[in-house]
């Protein structure tokens, strides 16, 4: 248990009048307690925190009478029902996204330094990955490899690998499949592991013996989005500033109705988590916040492209925790 | 989309007047639609389903005035408190578990299939083990060759990959560190990973040159624990014997005070699911049904046991995906 923690997280559930707090088995629970044994964790103003073994038994009778219950945002639904069937209506339930997001949104020192580890062991991965031979593998085949270069190259564990090849590049969601890498297929690698307990997610693009045709155009226009939506992440600028930025250089090149997804989201213990890059997200950045910035375009049918890196936004602007070089790289040459 | 599954799903619905059923990005959603595209899909006894891009958003409209609406068990609860919001009071929200556990708890061929390829897959990894330099190694060390071993036998991803030495076999939810591990430890090694989807989840006892001190004894006990709960799957049998059947083995033996979980869980696409293996499980064990078998001593401070295999259910009884003898395993000799 981090004493630090805690006690702002107390000074939090004051300041959002919330009499209690229900933690389930996630990455809030590891945040504060450091492993999320099974249960969960009520957290009240005064008082120790108290681990109970199942929500729909003791929690209730920690909880003060009418008191607000904030309740994990990650509870699943039937632990979440099974609460306030125990609570009544009398006693109202809120989501503590609004109240954890400032807790976790700064990362610390200690943070940073997990997050950089883990962005170093993904660029180590992808580095390696430009001497394989590409043509003639399976996408599966290349996810296996560079899952075991990301285990290789320091990661704790493999989050995800995508692998996806020419026409499949072109869907954002695409799993690596059968698909034979060819000559002339672009290829978008996305990969992300943990170090510590904290987040790697880097997409690169490879093309096998020669891009397709006017694939270097389109993909220009991906790199300036990606570049100018980093270069412009400092202290005080809108997270929904930032997406649109990205979306701006995409929708001038004329791409605009390729744009597939946000330009990134925050990125920690959890893979994905506020700030996210959205026209949405009133979030103001500030020093400490993690975040991934991916543009991508999509033709469909044809293929896709997509750069990203994590970022930790610093008092003088962003420091990309990822180095690999984002020019794209032709392999198998 | 599994128009068959979708077809039993519909009856559920009916059966059960839920005029709506909400799916999140969950093994449920992967079950009827093969993928888990972001946002959520509204299912209705009649008419197709509807994929819409946020819980809060555009679910209202689809949903009948008055009716019973079930959510999925595993949507979180901002979600779920979004979309109670938009309801308001006069809608009720059930869990969808009781509807949703018979669609998916008796698998098909093909499912089973693929729960064997994955038994299969962790077999090989915990076979080629054996030949492991053990002494020296750290627990981390070792979880990253198995990490790979696991690839290399055919998962498509490694879920977890659990190694406690010595002290730490005795901790249920130990996680690998950089304890090195020494002759006459016991080392507990577990498993998972996925196979199309379909998971793997399988437990082995290490003794490295020699078993420590008084060991074996115990070790006999949870082997004839998880012997016996094996033999007695078959199809009219409560789930809650099963658990039953293997606590006796181990209380009668004197070790019932360091019983620390359940017997076992069901598994399929999602690592844990019905049918449960605890005294509460009211499940009457069918064919078809796959689950986990993996009984376990914890000695606080000196060392565990736990043997684990997935088995199905079928007509004449248990059939054990996983082949990987059980007795005890001498390495390092």
């Amino acid at each position: 248990m981090s004493e630090e923690r805690l006690d702002r997280l107390r000074d939090l559930l004051t300041a959002h009048d919330v009499g209690a707090l229900v933690l389930s088995r996630s990455s809030d629970l590891r945040y504060l307690v450091g492993a999320t044994p099974p249960g969960c964790l009520v957290i009240t103003p005064d008082g120790p925190p108290v681990h109970v073994g199942a929500v729909h038994g003791d929690v209730c009778s920690l909880i003060p009478a009418g008191a607000r219950v904030a309740v994990d945002p990650r509870m699943p639904a039937d632990e979440l029902l099974a609460l306030q069937e125990r609570l009544g209506p009398g006693t109202p339930l809120v989501s503590a996204a609004p109240l954890l997001a400032p807790l976790r949104i700064r990362k610390s020192a200690e943070e940073i330094e997990l997050m950089e580890r883990a962005a170093i062991a993904a660029d180590r991965a992808l580095t390696a990955a430009r001497a394989f031979t590409w043509s003639g593998s399976t996408e599966r085949e290349v996810a296996r490899r560079l899952h075991t270069l990301l285990l290789d190259s320091g990661h704790d564990e493999v989050t995800f690998v995508t692998v996806a090849a020419g026409e499949n590049s072109a869907d954002p969601h695409h799993r690596p499949a059968g698909r034979v890498i060819n000559p002339g297929d672009a290829v978008l690698v996305n990969v992300g592991g943990r170090c510590g307990g904290y987040c790697s997610d880097t997409a690169r693009m490879f093309a096998v013996a020669e891009p397709p045709e006017d694939f270097e155009a389109m993909y220009s226009v991906v790199l300036a989005a990606q570049t100018a939506a980093c270069e412009a992440v400092r202290p005080g600028v809108a997270a929904a500033e930032i997406d649109t930025i990205a979306r701006d250089v995409i929708i001038e090149s004329g791409y605009g109705a390729f744009i597939a997804h946000r330009t990134g989201h925050g990125i920690g213990l959890d893979q994905y988590e506020p700030p996210y890059l959205t026209p949405e997200e009133d979030t103001i950045l500030d020093a400490g916040m993690t975040m991934s910035i991916e543009p991508g375009i999509y033709l469909p049918e044809l293929y896709g492209a997509r750069i990203e890196d994590v970022v930790v936004c610093t008092d003088i602007g962003a420091r990309r925790l990822n180095q690999t070089p984002r020019l794209l790289d032709v392999v198998d040459l």
